[in-house]
């Protein structure tokens, strides 16, 4: 049973090789009468293009949208949305030389173990370029979601060693303002010249993005399995080249002990509230009223411009040339993927939610 | 749409509240002709009770398990499974208190306020003691994945500020010998040490589990969204107090550039191997037959044995009594649960597996 | 992948060998605040009952039910209802006869060769006792769907060859004053009669159950796939004998041309109406506000009091004896079995309609 | 929830409107290494598009069908395959007449009011264009079921009153031969004629058709709910203006009794077979391993070309004109359609029989 779809009552399904004709996606569920412009879902697309700074990859790539279905005078019909982009840039003689080699820590070794061949251009579907299906949908769980007051901000927090000061007070619009997401604009600044010298080297870099979800309603979530933490948790782990997750404390407060992280609520203004937030909006798996947050771990993207040894479906060493046009950080690109990712899963869970009690 | 349901093919369905009737769980699409006895099912439950040592709950819980159906003359049927443990020890009197009154940290507001009422005894479904649902249809996996190999052991390597020595070699069968199931014995002793101390304040304590998979077969994992390490994340982050997920390098390989983090595939034997394993046994989402590893952090329990304030339903601020028999470290307890979603999470994916390619 | 489960939103898995300890059913996603008795499950459970007149099988069962999880103080929680029911009269040596021959028109040989090996008490999972998982499900779904005003009614109006008048109006009401549940008094005297020399003659026979739903609301059913008559349909021809299924005009308006069999509509007070009602209250696979009303073909039941030839697993040819305690007709008592499923399917959809538009 | 995804392993999400840009559907599931070509895709679709013989609609439509993913040199790759058909002939300007008035029979009155609002071109989502989607993943299915010999056959045995023998052997090879798809020539004659008769009177008219699967393995279905039977009436009742689902004797049986009803088993050379198939191949909802065969009743298309009377969506009276171009009889064009949905069914169920046991 393979796994191209995601979501319950918010769903989509995402298809498309990297080199392919195109990529796109097909969400079934999103409710009639959302008015939704095709500049909405190319607004968030832009923010994901490589070729934005000298950061990242100098690909140009066009990727613009077209809504094929589910659109009729500006409006949802509740009927599937298709979101399709062509494949403009895709140059399959770049890949040729690993057609039969397993490039390290990419997925062509498991790619095709798993289904007997694969498609070597770009990566085939294991691309992130995969990544436009999401954040297309993204788009127009975003738009249903700003109905209801909910906003999604992703932003990066940490580049290899570099990490943003934890107490700086973020600044929600000025995040897409530098080419590296940060809202600390003094680590921002260190880690710019981190990964032009990373760049310079033809290393990568990873590091971690924050999301903080403002306005989450109380409710959402359905124990036991899925649990809003637990969805939005598969979600981000579901992105190319991350590799943990955490919310809340996290894995940063292990050393406190219950009397010091539990959340003690107070009465506000005939709202009910915690004074600190230590559980991340959440608790028992359903948000609280109070902010979700939550912390995204990326390793370094695996393509890097430097010679790597490897073996081919032969089981013959080779050696990995360094070719193709990549990002040497990903995270600035990855921040709208995450917010993406993010609002799939509140939008999904808006609608489960719909159905709680009587 | 509620939750209640786990994984697509090896499919689960989990049932009860802590001072109800039973908790239960029935598998759907467990292969008919395995071979079942209650025994190896108790055996896991048995792992995961209370007042196995002076670390845990003095609760004390039979949680005899029954096999309703599904299983005849020793081997499965391939219709549905069910397995009832009674509530023995229920005692609804002990929660009246908390009827009306929101405890710091725990699901009663969430639960209150998704459902309109809830069941207090003993957190009703939001208690841990729903995990008996999760290890007994673990314990069926795990018989499962046991015909092709595959071995699963969870471990505590962190409670509170107590690390365990990352060099040291794991001896898998020596990890239930001690109360704290830390395969480092000089970290165990502190580890028991300090829990010690915890509980004589009432306080609690979390900490991270570790889980190992050997024998993981090439080709598990279904991209692009449920990717093995997405569906054992979300798995480890739906159960209770679980904050935190990473696999592979995770956190904590941030500061690795590409050259350093990236897996150089060589031949050894016939088979393709990895040099070092920083992906975690899987990559592109698909298992590539190395070892895959995980971690898991907990949050302090929420119920500790001190004072403390909130409100209840009216808004109104209370004091919640330090009362309940409750674990000042889960750690030990959930190593087991650990495991079982594990298994879960790899027999669906084994099933998944099965018809990827002709 | 296995089947046990059904429904979206509103969604059961049933459980359980007819010989085995219990059969039951588990109920994810009924909105929690719903007033629930234990006795408006058992009333639909003792209409579903043998034993209650000579036409049918005077097995003693009690079928008591029990609800384990899911209601508090009267009330659904929102969380997995449990109910479950003992097996009481099962008399295993009654099939041991048959542990190794595959009865004609059973279940026998496909189970065996699908699975492997398979329970042969009374059938196992394909013994129609398994319906009581579905009533007592769809009594939960009855009462959901009560709160609406939705009102659903099945009664038999073919038995063999004896045909009910279908110019009659049927007294819902008076249905289940007679044993054989036929609301054309005429009719049914002469299928009870027919019944019994069926009987006597150690035979079976088959016939239709009509249902008719009242009160269900514009909007329900979710093209294209998911309209709500397929779903009905799928859901009655899960139902054990069941062979057939068509609504609105059928298999028995096929000679009318469009002018003839399209529904004109007209404004009535307000509303939109239909003159005629040959769509059976659905247009384009969604409900339109007119009476909904399908039927369903029975087969006879294939035990029968003859002796019969067969073969048993070996390929040798067996005589199969008559014993058992078998209904020469089922029709009376599926009739709940189709309200039940009619139910489950209006319930599912009532919840899914909720989040079709903004 | 809305219902445009069919099947669980072999998955299906269609798309598209009408007179949108684009119908098309996305396949999640299909094995990788099936062989591909656009052509054996093309030619199930020129089985069903209009303008074939004078007894279909006039409208030229080229339904060229392009495969944009999931295929590489020639074969599958286990990821989604995307198919998708631009709409050429679209003439808006013909719907305008019905943007707000509601055409009797059809589901503009159940759209508008499900959903908010409706594209009327054509009839939106509603119209049967919309099976484009699901004879082009048919296409695919049928590719899977031949590697394993599964023969799919669907031809005409009933158009209005005039009913093909019974006892005529079918030659399948021939049915695509005249242009009512039906292999009894003296019936087919008549049907013609009737056909053309309807036509020059501007009504249409319903039939039957029958569906026959041969060579179809023992075990394919998944009881208690996914019976073999109970999927293939639900794939056929979700197709367009179909009406019931009949299988082996269904409604036309219900006058045997069960002796003379039940199938008895023989042994022929080594494999178990029934003397007779009254069973229609399936015992228990699962294949027997005799042929499968059913019967789905379309009712006559709504649009007929003569005046009709109906409401707008003010509830106010109008006249429906005689426009459009339409078919006066379905049944030639629904043929390749029902085969399509059931070998959907058919792969589905080929794949999940997969993991029944081990």
């Amino acid at each position: 049973m393979a796994g191209n779809t995601f979501g319950q009552l918010f769903r989509i399904t995402s298809y498309g090789e990297s080199h392919g004709d195109a990529i796109g996606v097909v969400i079934d569920g999103c409710p009639a009468g959302l008015k939704v412009r095709t500049e909405d879902i190319q607004r968030e697309l832009n923010r994901r293009k490589p070729g934005q700074s000298d950061l990242t990859s100098p690909r140009n790539e066009e990727d613009e949208c077209m809504v094929i279905s589910g659109v009729y005078e500006g409006k949802t019909l509740g009927t599937p949305i298709h979101i399709m982009v062509r494949n403009g840039d895709a140059k399959r003689a770049d890949y040729q030389y690993v057609e039969s080699a397993f490039r390290p820590s990419h997925a062509d070794f498991t790619y095709e173990k798993k289904y007997g061949h694969r498609d070597p251009g770009g990566g085939g579907r294991s691309s992130a370029r995969e990544t436009i299906a999401r954040v297309a949908a993204g788009a127009i769980a975003k738009l249903l979601l700003a109905q209801e007051g909910i906003l999604i901000n992703a932003y990066v927090t940490q580049v290899g060693p570099v990490k943003m000061d934890k107490n700086i007070l973020v600044k929600y619009d000025k995040i897409d303002e530098n080419p590296v997401k940060c809202p600390d604009e003094d680590a921002a600044g260190k880690m710019i010249e981190f990964i032009r010298e990373i760049k310079q080297k033809g290393d990568s870099i990873g590091g971690i993005i924050q999301c903080d979800i403002r306005n989450c309603p109380v409710g959402l979530g359905e124990p036991v399995f899925d649990k809003l933490h637990a969805d939005l948790g598969k979600a981000m782990l579901s992105i190319n080249a991350v590799k943990g997750f955490d919310y809340g404390t996290g894995f940063e407060g292990l050393e406190m002990t219950g009397s010091q992280a539990n959340d003690v609520f107070v009465e506000q203004e005939g709202a009910i509230k915690t004074v600190r937030n230590h559980s991340g909006g959440i608790q028992g798996g359903i948000s609280n009223g109070m902010p979700v947050y939550f912390r995204v771990a990326f390793k370094p993207v695996a393509t890097i411009m430097s010679e790597q040894r490897s073996v081919n479906n032969k089981g013959e060493t080779v050696v990995i040339p360094p070719k193709g046009r990549h990002d040497p950080c990903v995270l600035p690109r990855a921040a709208p993927i995450v917010e993406a990712m993010a609002a799939l899963v509140l939008a999904d869970h808006f609608l489960r939610h719909k159905t709680s009690k009587l």
